[in-house]
């Protein structure tokens, strides 16, 4: 498995900043399409599972705080299993599914309809049953990606993300000024790589790692969350910092090391300062990634994020968390392409 | 610490069927009230933290396919941190905490209320800020409790979920028919204990837990683990099987201990027997609370749930595993009354 450039997950990794840059080209023209879909919607429900659904978490928080529409996560559930009839006459509904084709998500996007919503798929497959099947596409544009653990398809889900916010936001100029700059911020964390080896000899020597985050990272603590359990076969657990402070706290000791995500700025950060010291406090060893100097010195091992502000950062951040998944599973002799019991398009229900 | 109905916990365990009485039959008559003000208003968000979040989960489930209405948690985040104005002018919310004294939570609600919800406040505390600032407050009749781990506030809580639920249906009958039933089940299950034993030996040995429900019952599980983990000091993870699916299951080995949380009925049971038959297959010895015969033989241990319904099962079947978490922390040497490094009153940010 050789260095790091050798896998596809990795060549899949290098390949981000220019697919973002691809998609939100490729979307933003739609805008105009988007804001006169939802007009007169006030809720937002989002519709998808895995790393698709964590992409749906950044997409909640950022149309909450820059749009001003209430936004939640539906549960399939409803439509699949007890086939309750909801009233969506209110609601945009907006389908994540990098193929297009789980099943689940599908059918779920049809009850939403059939329930009154109005309907837009964000998907990497123009031609999928999903996208057949809405009323606007947004088709990231990551082209193939052969490698299980999503990368690209799950950061081109995010720009699609950020063009659905800068469409129903009143000013899509707070967003659009940095967006620019975020293919570039991406490509200089591939490039640099601060950091990654020594959270990846921190990882190698534990069987029990947490990932923490909130707010509008929250998503990307998942995302790192479930990359690390998914790829490198272990047990990780994902919670913001407020859930952790809830109860799971309590069992923080020295065999836990933990892995802190947060951008440079924001309402967030103090808090995640207050987090990582009271981790280490517990004995745990602490992964900082991203944030500011002062959250640097605060975890044992720094690693460097995007200079970008917190409603973008999630597009860079969620960067150096892969770099570290893909190097640790060739460290634990995994190959990172391929996990063991996984497969490329989920069905939930077998 | 002696025999189990020497701890508060398990003294507060006992209390729950008189409680969930008392908390249904206090309840009721506001049921009018409640349907008056969530007129016209076709969504519900509910605002909670920890324990009263998972009975919030099941509020959300029990709301959309029994109510029709779209339900989904908020995020307090949006709220407290990034103070961003949301539209809620469409939307009923329902804040829950047991203390009513959670500043997160009051905020969140004044938040609420400022950006057009109509607010209902479920607490065991009438005079609580909670209580004060909500438009109707739904005090479960819980008492005092004192053991730090939630229990019959959490149980009064669902108990509040059916109300709201019988609200705001069509059709109350279809609920109503089995509440009556719902303290003398919980009963039984406190006075047999059946397989209680068992699970306890099962989870004594392993290190690592995790729980899996879906649907009606997912919040259960939820609970189970969070009750599993702050009181008996390891880490677990509570997940739907289908998020399980979705990339955790790759983990699954005889390591793991798996604790699976079931309706005797309903459309996810399917669901359920053929996880337990997939967790087995991988090694992990499996821990079934509730379900059908065929369920409780699919599973290496079986543990009695109660005769219910799916719909209204959470109510009684959380009470098999707080039975087994309070005999688990006394098996294991710790204080279920008081785990370590928790508080009554939990503040997010401190």
């Amino acid at each position: 498995m050789g260095d790091e450039r050798t896998t596809r997950m990795a060549a899949e990794i290098a390949e981000q900043p220019d697919a973002v840059a691809a998609t939100l080209d490729g979307l933003r023209p739609l805008r105009a399409d988007i804001a006169d879909l939802a007009r007169g919607r006030r809720s937002i429900a989002f519709v998808a599972r895995g790393s698709s659904d964590n992409a749906a978490i950044y997409g909640r928080y950022l149309l909450e705080t820059h749009a001003h529409r209430a936004a939640s996560l539906a549960a399939p559930s409803v439509a699949t299993l007890y086939h309750s009839r909801v009233d969506l006459t209110d609601a945009l509904v907006v389908s994540v599914s990098q193929s297009g084709a789980t099943e689940e998500i599908v059918e779920t996007q049809a009850w939403a309809r059939a329930c009154g919503a109005a309907v837009v798929a964000v998907t990497n497959d123009a031609s999928s049953p999903l996208a057949r099947q809405a009323d606007i596409v947004l088709v990231t544009r990551a082209g193939q990606e052969r490698a299980v653990p999503a990368t690209k398809t799950y950061t081109t889900q995010l720009a699609a993300m950020t063009v659905l916010a800068t469409a129903l936001a009143e000013d899509p100029q707070v967003l659009d000024h940095d967006l620019a700059r975020v293919p570039e911020q991406m490509a200089a964390l591939i490039e640099r790589r601060d950091g990654v080896d020594a959270a990846v000899d921190a990882l190698a020597g534990t069987h029990e790692t947490l990932v923490s985050g909130r707010g509008l990272v929250f998503g990307t603590a998942l995302e790192v969350a479930l990359k690390l359990e998914e790829t490198c076969l272990r047990p990780v657990r994902g919670l913001s910092y407020a859930d952790l402070r809830h109860g799971p706290i309590a069992v923080v000791d020295a065999d836990l090391v933990t892995v802190l995500v947060a951008a440079a700025d924001g309402p967030v950060l103090a808090g995640m300062h207050d987090i990582a010291d009271d981790l280490a406090a517990r004995g745990s060893t602490t992964i900082g990634i991203g944030g500011d100097e002062v959250f640097a010195t605060r975890c044992a091992v720094g690693v460097a994020g995007p200079d970008l502000p917190e409603s973008l950062a999630p597009l860079a951040l969620v960067v150096p968390g892969q770099l570290v998944v893909e190097a640790l599973a060739r460290r634990l002799g995994l190959d990172p392409d391929a996990p063991r019991g996984l497969e490329k398009v989920t069905q939930t229900d077998v």
